[in-house]
């Protein structure tokens, strides 16, 4: 026995042509098309290339996408304008701003000017606190949603599951863990006090590391026939490495995410559909 | 061996002390004391006990409280209005609006009006946010709060420890589990789905019962030695009734919070706590 190993390309392909669906009904009847708006700041080629994939994912599905890119030198102050002048704006629907900023700027000071209405990234407080008190609402945080979908696209329900989520990232571990509650799963969150880590995981049928450690999980943490899934992205030798050994673990899970290939290619469809679920509602197409 | 019976009244004695010395300091630097707004509507018997319990706490630490006491037959906008105008009110400090509310009224719709500068309840979304996603900021929801601080009067640490809260409510039980989180406990949610309860219970060090059903935890839910929390208020018979088996368990915790007389006189002085919180935030004596 192998573990299947999730294809999050073939997940996020799909997901991509529900979203095209979609905006194609919402412009038959009218609507403008769902604008997301991006501020790169700063010369990181990684964060440029991130940035790209988002411009070319948006036009694919026929969402319009519209690229800030303030000098490196810019202030805080003046990074506050640009996001305040996006957020007034009424055609747009959703706004990014791309992480790291240069050393300079106060991201949380930027970045507390998206409202929650024009939340992408779905770090909102006030859409985190839905989430969290079990109200699912109109966005999410990518990576915990994608994560999600690579379970329902290997048609794995949580219901009734145990699941551990190793790492407690305001954006990526808690988030998931609200997810998978709200999913019916019995979620243990586990973290750098966690005591005997491995047997803890070892009771759980879905296991998400998210910790950022190269290959730290390895067979003595799973449980045989597991979900596992990958979440690491640490940048080595020029390419990114998860944080699963997957040569340990392959052989004892009954499904792996893989890296590069499995959450990644999710997180860029879950933009989007944070972006067209905001745009539904700023046009009334939904009540929430 | 026998549990010890973790003394509610004598611990949230305590705290009512602190926050009574903290509001003289407040006077004698010639700030205003903070103030409650507590809105009670309709003919509850045991609304009206607790709210006059509140009263008198917050008058014996110092504390202005303010009673609204519309109609029972008010409407949802009527109720609107009285909300807006505290909240819009510079003398008030924290707002609570009694539940439950009668049958005709929206409590959401209420509610909804409270900012979450007056948020003396914790439930306001963004603030849930910020608590679920790590930063522990001016308030939180009272229970949860109580717990944690029957953990601390009993010198019981929770970092490293395993902790199970059964029960999912978006008052006790998840934003427990996110203060148990912060606290650095290794996190377990139960809840209706979750499969062999007893045996996932067994695993903690810290054992959260808040499901509203009597004496459902009995002593094989309970790790010899275990800290178990009861927060359960079910009225039977005219007496409330917590959600652990006292007999069963009492011989094999090592602590057990009783009902009454536990988590329950904690409420208040959370209540009290965060209106405080909010006050000096208010009045600019901390930064945020």
């Amino acid at each position: 026995m192998s573990a299947t190993i999730v294809d999050g390309k073939a997940v996020a392909a799909e997901l991509r042509e529900e979203i095209a669906a979609e905006i194609a009904a919402m412009n038959q009847s009218g609507a403008r098309p769902p604008s997301l708006a991006v501020v790169l700041c700063g010369d990181d080629p990684a964060s440029a290339i991130y940035v790209r994939n988002k411009g070319r994912a948006a036009e694919a599905v026929g969402m319009r996408f519209g690229l800030h890119t303030p000098p490196a030198t810019s202030t805080t102050e003046q990074l506050v304008e640009l996001v305040k002048a996006l957020d007034a704006d009424d055609d747009v629907d959703g706004i990014l701003v791309q992480v790291p900023l240069p050393a300079q700027i106060d991201e949380q000071a930027v970045t507390q000017w998206i409202s929650r209405e024009k939340d992408a990234d779905g770090f909102h407080p006030y859409n985190l606190g839905l989430l969290a008190a079990g109200h699912e609402g109109t966005v999410a945080p990518c990576t915990p949603l994608g994560c999600m979908e690579l379970l329902r696209g290997s048609g794995f329900a949580p219901s009734g599951r145990r699941a551990v989520v190793i790492g407690r990232s305001p954006n990526v571990g808690r988030p998931l863990a609200f997810l998978l509650t709200n999913a019916d799963a019995t979620v243990t969150v586990c973290h750098s006090r966690t005591q005997d880590l491995p047997s803890v995981c070892r009771d759980a049928d879905i296991l998400v590391a998210a910790i950022g450690r190269p290959r730290m999980v390895d067979a003595s943490y799973v449980k045989p026939g597991a979900f596992v899934i990958d979440v690491g992205t640490t940048p080595e030798n020029g390419r990114l490495s998860g944080d699963v050994d997957r040569g340990s673990v392959e052989p004892v899970a009954g499904w792996l995410t893989p890296v590069p290939g499995g959450v990644g290619p999710m997180t860029v469809a879950m933009v989007l559909r944070n972006t067209l679920a905001l745009a539904r509602v700023r046009r009334a197409l939904v009540r929430v």
